[in-house]
């Protein structure tokens, strides 16, 4: 490769890592997706992963985009919406593709409410789902039932709202300090989000009860924000989201700005090819799993949660999350490897997230395609499991598959030679 | 030593160390000194560390006596109320004998309102003052004026009742699981206490919340216990005290039951000697100050939170709290020397209270006496420092002197042969 391409490139990765280093994201609003997601429209369903042909989803996110379709009242039976969905009269597309990331299915229909999170500076804005609950049974998790409708309708008409009025009546919760705070308290941000989760509530416990009142529904609210210690994962990926945004489409760069899978395909984005997606054959999950559960009982059903890892948390902040062994497995040492290579696939240390640790180094920011694809070294990522039949079936890790940055870089070096 | 004497004192051990192992420690309650306290009255002002006479008492722990009668109401006047402790008519008596300990200068008297900690199986209870805020300038560093004594007042008035019917409403708070899980998120539980405080937080809301109405009152409660990251460290203590006597007074055992310090001294008990207390003059804190204070500038004014130590917290856990590098120095390698080192001193590992970055090994748990004698290895006491004329200085490292241990060892031997 001539060296005029290799300096374009570092000089566009600069740019690129500079633009997400220089966010401040605000969580500033809790709203329905069709009033917050560019391009959403009533009949529109979004779900994790490069996109498939409807036929092609035949799992976990065939049954939360039907569930989600009888959810909207575009159908009234799963046969209607298959037939709707055959028919392209409800459509699918890519959480990517409207400012959005979906956890596992990622299914999100027009009424959901999402998080908002907004960078003033750049004006990039992330959304995602509300978590749904500790329950295995979600929506999230490939299921479809009346409890899992009845919780997303407590979520829509009680959590969201109260939420929203309190995140509106304080201006918003700027979200980099909580990282920070999580990562010196054994949070990965990902597969650990036990620290992140009490310190958010800690801020917004205040919020919530002035704006909404002491009643028993702004009860069930704080019950709900701190009982449940994975509350903050999707505030995490919303604020990933409007971080990773701000460097995608700066030409050149290698930069990844999306990690995503669908229940078929392993997927990235690279900052200079835009929304062109890299796609592989879903890599396997080393999991350790709940008790009872084996490997024949797991599947993919898809996930976007990979962009905690894009930003540098997860996987990538590894070595800030030892208590993480009870849960997913991995001794510290294997941890601490892990994100000392990962220093070696990525452009900067992140200025403010720190790991107590390796000593305050900053976690490994901005992974650059272009080093994973002369390395091999491939991003290493903390992912939940899913049960075949729907379910939350335990967490392990995920090494990504290096072909789909191969295929980047060559993309690249394409424009390049084209420019 | 006899071969009989060893064995005799490592049975003792054994059940001294079973006996604090064993106690399943619940905050129960905050209630007055004079209410809880054995021996309590109305003119026992009780101070942190093994006991001078009054006149000895020249730096901060003079300045909080001197105080503490005046906001009893025992004296008009500083000067009143110094010739009342020269007379004995106000009584000065160590917080330990009282079934107590104290943060630094440890100064409780009749009105304050403690913490309760109370172990059903055993019978102990332990109790310490409640943590008096963020503010630099507090009697407990030995600073006494007009916002000290209204901030107490409020102590006594909101913070103590609300707490009181929380807790009793829900039948107390098991610490045990909290001490458990903010040692996973980076606490040693005894300079750094932010998870564990906010682990409390998430369980008592709303016990606060439905037990004293959403007043104003109770949002000032809320924020006081969301807002300071020390806030658990008195619970910490309190529960340590609880722990530490129920080995208290097992013949022959060399366990140390109680580390302490008076301005003048560092002391110890162990556990074959009962009440006795063995002395030496003050070792050096190893201090990383708060900007712009020297090491002139700071004094030691007693202080007994290394009871948390006593029970395997704080600098014996120190590679738990890889954060505290930011506060009180020192590398996370030196960190896990800390703690590696004082397995050598230690009878037993904690059963439940573990430490993620060494594979969830237990806490070193039972300080012997008799392993520090024979090692030469002491403890390593994360420890706060005081401003020499009141205040927060800043936090370090303190290394206890051997003499006490070895003295206390002699004891024992010579009960031992007399037995």
């Amino acid at each position: 490769m001539p060296d005029r391409t290799v300096e374009r490139r570092s000089t566009a990765n600069d740019t690129a890592v500079r633009a997400m280093a220089g966010t401040d994201p605000v969580l500033t609003d809790v709203a329905a997706a069709l009033d917050v997601l560019p391009g959403m429209t009533p009949s529109t369903i979004l779900t994790s992963g490069a996109p498939l042909e409807w036929p092609q989803y035949t799992g976990g996110q065939r049954r939360a985009i039907l569930g989600a379709a009888i959810y909207e009242g575009l159908a009234s039976s799963v046969e209607e919406a298959d037939r709707l969905l055959h028919e392209g009269k409800i459509r699918v597309r890519p959480c990517h593709d409207h400012a959005c990331v979906g956890s596992v299915t990622g299914v999100t229909s027009a009424s959901m409410p999402v998080w908002v999170v907004s960078d003033a500076g750049s004006g990039s804005r992330g959304h995602c789902l509300l978590y749904e609950g500790g329950d295995r049974q979600r929506l999230t998790y490939g299921v479809w039932n009346q409890k899992v409708h009845d919780r997303l309708v407590w979520i829509r008409e009680v959590l969201a709202p109260q939420l929203s009025s309190a995140l509106r009546s304080v201006g918003g919760v700027r979200v980099t300090p909580i990282v920070r705070r999580a990562l010196g308290m054994g949070d990965d941000l990902h597969s650990r989000n036990t620290a992140a989760t009490a310190v958010l509530f800690q801020q917004l416990f205040g919020p919530v009860l002035d704006a909404n009142g002491p009643g028993s529904a702004t009860r069930d609210v704080l019950a709900f924000l701190s009982q449940n210690d994975l509350f903050f994962l999707h505030v995490g990926m919303a604020t990933a989201k409007c971080i990773a945004d701000t460097a995608a489409g700066t030409p050149h760069s290698s930069i990844v700005t999306a990690m995503a899978l669908s229940e078929k395909e392993f997927a990235i984005r690279v900052a200079g090819t835009g929304d062109r997606w890299f796609r592989a054959e879903l890599p396997e999950l080393k999991a350790k799993l709940f008790e009872g559960i084996t490997a024949d009982d797991i599947a993919f059903m898809g996930g976007e949660s990979l962009i905690t890892e894009t930003v540098g948390l997860g996987g990538l902040a590894a070595a800030a999350a030892f208590s993480l062994q009870d849960y997913s497995g991995g001794s510290p040492r294997h941890m601490i490897r892990t994100t000392e290579a990962m220093y070696g696939i990525t452009h900067v240390e992140h200025p403010l997230w720190k790991i107590p640790y390796l000593e305050f180094r900053g976690v490994p920011f901005g992974i650059d395609a272009a080093r994973v694809a002369s390395t091999g070294v491939t991003p290493s990522i903390h992912m939940g499991a899913a049960l075949r039949e729907g379910g939350h079936a335990g967490a392990g890790l995920l090494i990504a598959p290096e072909q789909p940055f191969r295929e980047a870089v060559a993309a690249l070096s394409g424009t390049a030679q084209k420019a």
